[in-house]
């Protein structure tokens, strides 16, 4: 088990992960918990967890440890598949909202940006076949048990989702400090009812690049329009982690208020 | 200086380090950085930054690794004066946007909420007497150059800090998620231009707590109210710098789109 956590073991055994009660609770609430390995101390105080899950067995402390690479996993350990969503299934369903992760390098941040697109109603998330494994135990333990929310779709080019995406009827937006439009600016014409040719109100992917680089020119290139949030103070840039979840929460924010009246993509004219 | 990476070592000499290009250049633009040490590549690589410095010398890669516990300060450090700002001159500004760290001890998580916050304009940032230091090389690290841009007020508890915002006028909102208002609703009041009791296009400040507990009892209760950030999926939290983004980018819009008629805070008649 202790194995799982190389890239290249998961891939082999199909499996993954889940450490500490946060993850493990929703692993075992969305059945992805083959094996549920807990000691005497965890066992007693979760004791929900431990009966919900199918196959449950009582380890030592130091049995436990050895499993995991986390200082503390909290007593708790399951085995999960290395499920993940067919990205034309996720296009049948129409999504709302989706994130996409481009070339995103660090496990933290995939992690932490896919736990904001679940807080934000997001209805997939796309990691590009250039991104971290989204089964790195760093990764999972930052999602914080929203990696067992919503469908996460991996190993595709940014091209062929990007594609997609527009086909099913998405707006694509790239996030980017070069955009020509200001996020600001989007959210403000769509509470105000403005149909325009970037309406937050549609359907919308975002596209979100590289914690480092950013998007590359092909990326920004592929997207309907490239968006920058905006920069009230003298900060030069905003982490992605954090330029993410202001623009998924303006997302949620204009879909809350309602769909324009007219077409709601590019190419479909129902939502 | 390697003993700067040490809290003690740098309240008693009152100097912590800036590495790396981003930190760096902000230090020196501030006329923070009171010696600068840098590489010969790094000399070669940034001459614009080696120039503004008052004080420069070129030092081996060796020394320069020495000097720091970055893996890569990429050639150069700056000592810097641990300066901080005082509650009562950033009162006396009448500031518009102030976030408030309580309890948090991530350093992490504080240099993202200060580097969000300088992103969304805010006037200052508290660090109460229970949170990290802000001179932690991470913390130092996670603000991008942000520590160089804005007032940082340390050391005062969160009652001081909090009576001190409110009798200056501040409406002070504690972000927790257990808040009976919600964060959108507030924004779509602002963003109609409803006048009412919490009103995000007042002066505002807000208060964030500890990473893993939020905010204690007493912190919720010395604010004027409590906000949740909406969580539109089955997320069931976000994480501290992923709420306080949220926030403060929503203080920010509320701004822009102007202020009240009415009285501008609690106790102030005009902005």
């Amino acid at each position: 088990m202790r194995a799982l956590t190389a890239r290249s073991a998961r891939q082999r055994h199909g499996r993954f992960l889940a450490e500490g009660p946060q993850a493990v609770r929703e692993a075992v609430a969305a059945g992805a918990a083959l094996e549920l390995y807990a000691t005497p101390e965890a066992t007693d105080r979760y004791p929900e967890i431990v009966r919900d899950a199918s196959k449950a067995w009582t380890v030592t402390d130091e049995v436990l440890a050895a499993m995991s690479d986390t200082v503390t996993p909290q007593g708790l350990v399951a085995v999960c598949p290395t499920t993940t969503a067919d990205l034309d299934d996720v296009l049948a369903g129409r999504p709302r909202l989706v994130a996409v992760l481009d070339r995103v390098r660090d496990p933290g941040n995939a992690g932490t940006v896919l736990r904001a697109a679940d807080a934000a109603g997001a209805d997939a998330v796309v990691l590009t076949a250039s991104s971290v494994d989204v089964f790195n135990p760093k990764c999972v333990r930052s999602t914080a048990g929203s990696l067992f929310h919503l469908p996460v779709v991996v190993g595709r080019s940014l091209q062929d989702v990007v594609e997609g995406l527009q086909r099913s009827g998405s707006t694509v937006l790239a996030a980017d400090g070069t955009g020509e439009l200001d996020l600001d600016d989007l959210a403000d014409e769509a509470a105000r009812g403005e149909v325009r040719a970037v309406d937050l109100r549609r359907r919308t992917a975002w596209v979100f690049g590289n914690e480092a680089a950013g998007l590359d020119d092909a990326g920004r290139s592929l997207a309907d329009a490239v968006v920058r949030v905006p920069l009230h103070g003298r900060a030069e840039s905003l982490n992605l982690a954090t330029a993410a979840v202001v623009c998924l929460y303006a997302s949620a924010r204009a879909h809350r208020a309602g769909t324009p009246a007219s077409t709601s993509g590019r190419t479909s004219p129902t939502v």
